[in-house]
C-alpha cells in the first residue's frame, strides 16, 4: 500500500520519477475563494531549482509549473489543483553504469527488495526531484496560511560544525544567501568548509531551523495527530533529514521541569508564554508562542570518492558515483521545509474547524 | 476533525479520559489466526502500570484489560479487537481547584482554546493515562511482530545529564530496572539524581532508545510515509517526546558523506550493511540493518514547586500542583515506545503486502 | 485490511461478536460542546432491541449502554465517544451444531474463506448484533442533527407484496407500529401474511423509506462522495440490504428529461424545487428539498425449512436452523436506517466545514 | 473538506474541470511488475469519448492520454500512476449565457451554495467529462484484475421502458452497438425512442447491468466496507446515477426467504451456489458467483425544451439549454461503470492480502 498522500483535509499527492515525463502534485481540500496565480507558485519552485549556486547541481531544470485544474478566475474552486512541471535535462544514460549496483546511502536496495525492481535513472521516485511536487503543494498552503496571516520561515541553523549559536538571528538575510544562512560569520566558514569537501568528492549536512508565527493557539489534535507528531512526519519524509525536535528538543531531555515549563503570562489583556522551551506546542496544540522546530540532515549520499558496495546479485564492487550531484542538500531543502511545515499547519488549520459545535 | 485513530492497515484508536469509567483502544486490522491471550495484553500493561518503584506515582491501578471483542479460542478472528482498562483509583477532587487555572507545560490551556472547555480532572485525555490504551494496542501490534521473528526492545539511555555511552548495551538488563537504565554505574548515578530532584518538588527528561531487529530489507514507504517519517510520528505522539532521531541522528548532520555512507557488503551471500549510521532506514525503507531510533523527553510538568502562571480570565495567579504525580515520566515511557513502534512496524509489513503483484 | 471504521470527520468505529462479551462503538470527531446524556442513546437501542413483539427473535437483551468516555458533565469533550453495550443472553449451544456447516444465505462460507475460520456463534460479527453498535453511535449523530434542526426518520414502505402507495404517509404512527408501517391497512395485510409466513417456517423481506428535512443545500461531496453515494454505501452496508435508490430511483430510468427535472422556483425569496423527483441531491450534493431514499431488505435467511446446503468440507447436506430468529428484520432495521443516515449527514455536514475560505 | 479519492489500498484521485487545461487521476497503490502501456489505457477512452454516434453530444474531443509517472520499461513500478488527458474543443462561450442561471437537475446551484461560486463552463467539474479521469485510472484497475483472470463487463439493460428480458444476455454483443444493447430488437425499439426524444429537445434515462467473473470468494469486508455498499458508492458516484442494486435487488423485497436463499452445493469438488439471487454477495463478501449489479440513470438534465427556473438572484426565468449534448448518458456510462467497478474489486482484492496471518 504505497500511499504517495499526506494530509486528512488540506491533502497532497505527489507523483513522479526523477527521469520521467514529468513530475507534480494534485493539492486536494483547499477551501473555495482563495486567490491563487502561477507566480504564487512559481516563486517557491524558483527557490528550489538546481543550478542557482556553485554549490548545488548542475542539472538545469527550468521547473516551470502549469495548474492543470482547481483555479478559475484566479480562484481556487474547492477542486483539485493539479500541478504540472515537466522534466527537461534528463540525461539518463549517466545512470545505465549503475543500473544493478546499490549506491551506499541511497534507496536503491530497499526499492528492489520492495518492488522487486525499480527506475534507476536518477533515483527515480527517491530523488530530491520528487520535492518539487512538495513545493508546489506546499506554495498553495503557505498562500491559504499567508491569508489566515501566518508567516513560515525556514533557514539553515548549522552546515557540518559551523552554526548560527544566536537564538533567533535575522532569517530574512537567509533569502539571498547562497546556504540560506542568516549570519555573515558563519556563511564565510561554512562556504569555504563545503568548497573544501567539493573539491575532495565528500559532502556535508546540517540543520534547517523553522520558524512559524501567527497560528492562534488549539492547533494540533490532542493524540496521535500532535501538532508535533503531524510536523515529525512530514519533516522526517523529506529525503535527507534524520532527526527532528521541537523547542528546546533534545536539550530538554536535560533540563529541569522548573526551568523547561514555560510561564504563562499576561500580556496587554492576552494570555502569552513568558518563555519558549516547548516551541510552541503543549499536548500537541499550539500555545500561542511561535513554532520552532529543527531538522537534521544527513551529507548528500552520491559523493565521488570510490566507495565499497554491491551489485544486486550480491557481488562486492566498488563505485565511483558520477553525475550531476549537490555536494549538500541544505540550501535547498530549505523551502522544502516551508512547504511542508506549510502542508501540515493548512491541513491542523482546517481539521479544526470541526472542534466546537 | 479530531482523529485518534494511528495506522493505515493496522489500524489502532485509543479512548478514554484520566477519570472517566475507562480507558481503552480498537485494535482493527489484525490479520485473523494470530494466537491471542489476555495474558499478552497484561503483561505489557505491567510494565507500564504506576506505582512501581519510589520513582512513579503513588495512584493505584490495576489496569487489568478485558478483550472484548475480535478474538476466539485464542486467535484473532480478523475483526476488531477492543480492549478496555477501567479506571479505578480516581481521585477527581484533588484536581477541582486548578479548574480553571493553566498548568505551565500542560495541555489545559490549548484544550481550552480548542474546544471550549475541558476534562480538568488529572488532565482528561491528555493525561498519560491515554498511553494505557496504547500500550494494551501495541501489545496486539508486537506479538503480531513476534510471530514474524521481529523484536522490540527499548531502554533509557539517559537521564538528566547521565547517560550510557556504550553504543550497543545489553538491553536485556534495562528490565527489572526502576529506571530501564542497563547499565549499573548510570543507574546509580541517575538514581541519586532523580531522587534529589524529588526532594526539591522538581522533575527531570531523559532520553530512550528503541532497537528492533529482524525486519527485512524494503518495509516503509517511499514518500510521505516513510519508515523514520511514521515512526517519528508516532513516538513524538507520546505526551513529553520533544526530539526523535535516527541512528546517527542529529550526529549525521556533522559528518561528511564519506563517513555517514554505509557500505554495502557481502555476508554469507546475503547483502548487508558494514555499520549502520542510518539507523537502519535508506529512503524511507528498511535496509536490513536493526532500526535504531531515540526519543528526547522533556521533564514531567507537574511539578510542586510553586510556579507563575494564569487563570482562564487571563488573571496572574502562583500555582502549586499537588496530587501524585511522576517525577519522571522516562522509565514508564520505555514501553510506550515500544508499544507505539510496535504499532508503526505492524502497519508498513501488512501495507508492504500489496507493493507487488 | 479490515476496516470497521465508517466517516471521515465524523468517525464511527464498531467492534464486537454476537456472542462475545460486548458490541459497541468508538465515536470519533464528534464536536465539543454538544449536550449528549445516556437516554440520547438508549431511546435508539430501546427501538432496536429485540423482543418487542410477536415479529421479532426471542432473545432477550438489555441492551443497555455504557458511555465510557468522551463526555463531561452532560456534554461532549470533542475526545472519542466509547460506547459499550454488553451481551448477556448467549446461548452459544444452538449453535455448536451449525459450526461446520454454511447457512444459506449467511456468511459463513465467505468468513471461513475469508479468514480461514470464523466464530460460528450466532453469526459473530456478521450477526445483526453488530447493528446495536451502529445504533448507539448513530444516536450520537442524531443528537448533533437535531442541534441543527435537522431531523432523520424512516418508516416500513411495503412488506412482501404489500406496499403503502401514499407518496407522502405520516411517518410519525410508524413509531408505536410493531412492523414500522404508517398506514393501518397495510399494516393489517402485512401483519397477516408474516404471521403466515412464519407458521411456515419461512420469512419476508420489505422496503424502507428515509425522509431527512431541514438540511441546508450544498452538503455532499461533488466527485466520489456524493450525498447518493455516502447515504448508498452506509445503507447498503447493513446486513440484508440488497438494493438502494433516491428519489425517483429506478423509475427515473423510464422518465423523460423533460419530467424527471425539478423546476427551481422563488418561495418567499428563498431558492426552492418545485417537485422533487431528485430526492433532495444535484451533483450530489444536497438540493434544499427533503432526502428521500429507499432501500430494499431481502428476507432474513434464517428460516427453519429445510434447505440444501454443504459443510466446509463440500459434502452436501441438509440444514434445518434452529435458535431464535427474525421472521423479517425490516421494521428492526429501520432504527439502523435512520442511524447509518445519522451518522452519513453528520459527516458531510461538518466536512462542509471546510468547503470555503 | 473535498476528497476526490477513492479507495484505500487501490486509490484513484481524479482532477479537472470540463473547460480548464485538462482532465485527468493518480492511481496510487498499483503493485509494482503489472505490465501496462498506453493502450491499455486509451482502448476504454475510447469507449467513452464523445462523438462516437448520433446519439451523443457532438463535442469533439481526442481523449489522448499521457502517461505521466509511475511505468517504468512498460511496467508498473509501485508509485502513482498520473494520468493526463488535455481538453482540447473547449467552446466557453457556449455558457456564458447561463452563468447566473441555475439549470434545473444540474449541479449549478449546489456549487454555488456550496463554495460560493463556481466554473460555469460546461459544468466545470460536475461535468460528465470528468469520468474520463474514472475511465484513465479504472483501465489501469481492470488491467490488474485481468492479470488475476477477472473479467468486468457493462451493457444497457434497459432504455426508457425497452428491457432486455433475458437474465443473461450475450454482452459481448454489447459492444459494437451505438446503445450498447446486446439485444436486435431491443436496440431497434430503444433507438427509435431516442431519435424521437432528441426531435423533440427531451432527454432519456436507462439501466446498466455489470457481470463480474473470476473473482475468489471471501473479497470484500464485513462491515461498512461491504463488496455492494462499495460497489453502491462507487456506482452511486457517477454522475446520472439514482439507484443501484444487488443480484435481486429490490425484488427480493418481496421474496420468501425459501426462495432467495440460494443453495451451496458441491460441484466438481469446489463449493458453488445452485442459484445467485444474491448476486455474488454473502454477508458483504463475494460468494464464488458472479456479481451481477444494476444502476438506473435519470434522463440528462441538459434538454432544448424550455424549463422554468430561477437566477442565481432567485429571479424566475425561463432557460432554453443551448450547446452539445447528450440526449441519453447512458451508452457512455456503461464503461465508467466497468472503470469504477474495477476500481472497487481492485482494491478490496489489495485489502484482502492483509486478511490472515
Amino acid at each position: 500500500m504505497s500511499d504517495n498522500t499526506y494530509g486528512k483535509v488540506f491533502r497532497v499527492t505527489t507523483f513522479g520519477e526523477s527521469h520521467g515525463p514529468a513530475v507534480g502534485a494534485v493539492v486536494d481540500g483547499t477551501p473555495a475563494g482563495l486567490p491563487l496565480e502561477k507566480s504564487d507558485i512559481q516563486k517557491y519552485l524558483d527557490r528550489r531549482k538546481p543550478g542557482q549556486s556553485e554549490f548545488t547541481t548542475k542539472r538545469q531544470e527550468s521547473d516551470e509549473v502549469e495548474i492543470l485544474s482547481g483555479v478559475f478566475e484566479d480562484k481556487t474552486l474547492g477542486t483539485p489543483i493539479a500541478l504540472l512541471i515537466r522534466n527537461s535535462d534528463q540525461r539518463s544514460k549517466d545512470y545505465s553504469e549503475i543500473k544493478d549496483i546499490y549506491r551506499p546511502g541511497h534507496a536503491d536496495f530497499g526499492f528492489d527488495q520492495k518492488f522487486g525492481f525499480r527506475d534507476y535513472r536518477g533515483g527515480g521516485r527517491s530523488s530530491g526531484r520528487e520535492t518539487a511536487g512538495r513545493v508546489a503543494a506546499g506554495a498553495v498552503a503557505l498562500k491559504l496560511l499567508s491569508s489566515f496571516g501566518i508567516t513560515v520561515q525556514a533557514f539553515t541553523r548549522s552546515i557540518g560544525p559551523f552554526r548560527i549559536e544566536d537564538p533567533e538571528p535575522d532569517i530574512s538575510k537567509a533569502a539571498g544567501n547562497p546556504l540560506c544562512i542568516p549570519d555573515a560569520g558563519v556563511f564565510e566558514k561554512a562556504s569555504e568548509y563545503v568548497e573544501n569537501i567539493m573539491k575532495e568528492g565528500d559532502s556535508a549536512g546540517g540543520v534547517i531551523e523553522c520558524r512559524i508565527e501567527g497560528l492562534s493557539p488549539g492547533i494540533g489534535e490532542p493524540v496521535f495527530d500532535k501538532l508535533d507528531a503531524e510536523l515529525a512526519k512530514a519533516i522526517m519524509s523529506i529525503g535527507a533529514v534524520k532527526g527532528f525536535e521541537m523547542g528546546d528538543g533534545f536539550r530538554a531531555a536535560e533540563s529541569l521541569g522548573s526551568e523547561n515549563n514555560d510561564p504563562f503570562i499576561n500580556v496587554d489583556g492576552r494570555i502569552a508564554k513568558e518563555s519558549n522551551h516547548s516551541g510552541g506546542t503543549l499536548g500537541g496544540m499550539s500555545d500561542g508562542s511561535p513554532l520552532i522546530f529543527r531538522a537534521a540532515l544527513k551529507p548528500t549520499p552520491s559523493i565521488s570518492k570510490p566507495q565499497k558496495t554491491v551489485d544486486s546479485s550480491g557481488r562486492e564492487r566498488e563505485i565511483v558515483i558520477k553525475g550531476r550531484h549537490d555536494p549538500l542538500i541544505v540550501p535547498r531543502a530549505v523551502v522544502v521545509v516551508e512547504a511542508m511545515a506549510g502542508i501540515v499547519i493548512s491541513d491542523l488549520i482546517l481539521r479544526n474547524r470541526t472542534a466546537r459545535i
